[in-house]
């Protein structure tokens, strides 16, 4: 169990949360209301996502765009204390306003709306105004709810980093060890993802892996399980490593899926929640403070829980 | 509709299959038994498929192998008059008497029980005694029966091509043509999958999809749609080209499936079966004949469904 403070300062044993529903009320408790500046919010999802944030008593909204596109969000008009709107019509002014909002401390989360994600992240990576750290790594983690598995699933990097270095793959891991210790899991469980158990240098990640689990076992990562390369079934499956005779300390009960590449995390995100009914919560990775850049094709739901892991995951929160 | 002769030489409509139950059912009517030449089955799930197969009268079995391995195979009994067993210890001798029979026209589908794939391979790619004729492309192809999809999902390469070249996946987009117009698809839709829609030099998948629907505009490939880059939710949910604003022809009902990488391949194999309950068939693709090699992990009945699928595709059937 993690120790956390609680508001009074006294010190806490978290619960893993294993479910959305188990993160809001742990937000709840919590009893926060970070800041979140959005930027051009004009489509329904969205509107959504903040109502629902709004009702649940987790966070407070600046909105910054053109003004009209939010004539038509009337679910935020009863929460006239925790939303404020900045009128703003060029999307790329709204987007450097929103980020120095955040750099000046004014707001604490940076939430993309209806914007082009090249011109949003042209904001955020700047060097001189934006939001990421000299030298820190800009990757996605996402998080999944799989109705038929037992537990929240991580995973990394669906949308950033086409073919990680070895580095970027230890930072991506760094990243999602520290996102899962705040969603209260104590131990854990990093599965490197290939298409087979078998290192080849045929597959330059498989090497990487090699790597990765000698700095894993050499105490490098601290308290957690790292093992790979393993596929998808091997990783989240007792039964398949129990038939290919493969004996992994991850035992089929991954908590996180390191992808090898783009278009593997990609395919892994799209059919799982198509397929499978998965609801997503996803943030960039590397900015001084939490980034929600949903897709438009995200749902409401989605949106929402990605507010929620932004909300755990801020330094206001914690 | 594809035009086929029926059992008395007539022709015949044929109704597109849509499920793995069809496909048996269309097996059953086509009352013929294509021989298959099993090399060192010993497993339950392997049997299972075999029994089956023999109890839905689908086809006749060649088993070669070490025959004490069989001896708990009682379930095979029961058809003493489809079932020949071939004594041979040695696995690699196994395997290259079972090729040099299917060759011989004494069998005619390959099934691989538990030897290494490698070893069976080998035999298969002799180029003396093999049945991979000169300058033919080796690929896998698949297709699932996804129970939150309306029809199956053929979808290529999850476990032979690492890194296929533009001509490599030309071959597997027909390939997967031929053997969608075997199981009744008029005009298969094939997507082209990436992480995006958008094309870009630093995804050199990316610009052989633009040489590949060029080629199929300009009729290449007969009467068939292709489209891409696509994503998984956009190839198989209209929804999601509705919301992003793409009109593809594909229009989020496709057939196919063309991968850009075996690691997304075998993240979408594994992560929908394991997740979405789906049952899968596979094949490979290029050998004069018919080859099932299920995983060792694949499931009685994915192991049936192979079998299904090779029975369909066979020369013998047709």
């Amino acid at each position: 169990m993690n120790k956390i403070l609680d508001i009074c300062g006294k010190s806490n044993i978290m619960e893993p949360i294993r479910s959305f529903e188990q993160l809001t009320s742990h937000l709840q408790s919590l009893n926060k209301k970070p800041r979140i500046a959005v930027v051009c919010a004009k489509d329904a999802n969205t509107e959504y996502a903040i109502s629902r944030a709004l009702g649940e008593g987790i966070a407070e909204f600046i909105m910054l765009g053109d003004a009209t596109d939010l004539e038509s969000f009337t679910s935020l008009r009863r929460y006239p204390h925790s939303v404020q709107i900045l009128h703003i019509v060029d999307p790329d002014e709204a987007a450097r306003e929103a980020v120095r909002m955040v750099r000046d401390g004014e707001a604490d989360i940076l939430m993309k709306g209806i914007i082009n994600t090249d011109n949003l992240l042209h904001a955020i990576l700047d060097k001189e105004t934006g939001l990421l750290p000299k030298g820190k790594i800009l990757t996605h983690l996402a998080v999944m709810q799989i109705p038929t598995y037992n537990k929240l699933l991580f995973f990394s990097d669906a949308a950033v980093i086409p073919r990680p270095t070895l580095q970027q793959r230890i930072e991506m891991i760094w990243y999602a060890i520290r996102v899962c210790r705040q969603f209260g899991i104590e131990q854990p469980r990093i599965a490197l993802i290939h298409c087979t158990e078998k290192v080849s240098a045929k597959f330059p990640h498989s090497l990487d892996y090699v790597n990765i689990v000698e700095l894993a076992e050499a105490g490098e990562f601290g308290d957690v399980i790292i093992d790979g390369p393993l596929d998808v079934s091997t990783a989240c499956e007792q039964a398949s490593g129990q038939i290919k005779g493969i004996a992994s300390p991850i035992n089929g009960q991954a908590d996180v899926l390191i992808f090898p590449n783009i278009e593997s995390g990609n395919a892994f995100y799209k059919s799982v929640s198509l397929f499978a009914g998965a609801e997503m919560a996803a943030l960039l990775q590397g900015p001084t403070n939490p980034v929600v850049l949903p897709s438009r094709s995200d749902s409401g739901l989605s949106k929402y829980y990605s507010i929620a892991m932004a909300c755990l995951t801020c330094k206001e929160c914690l």
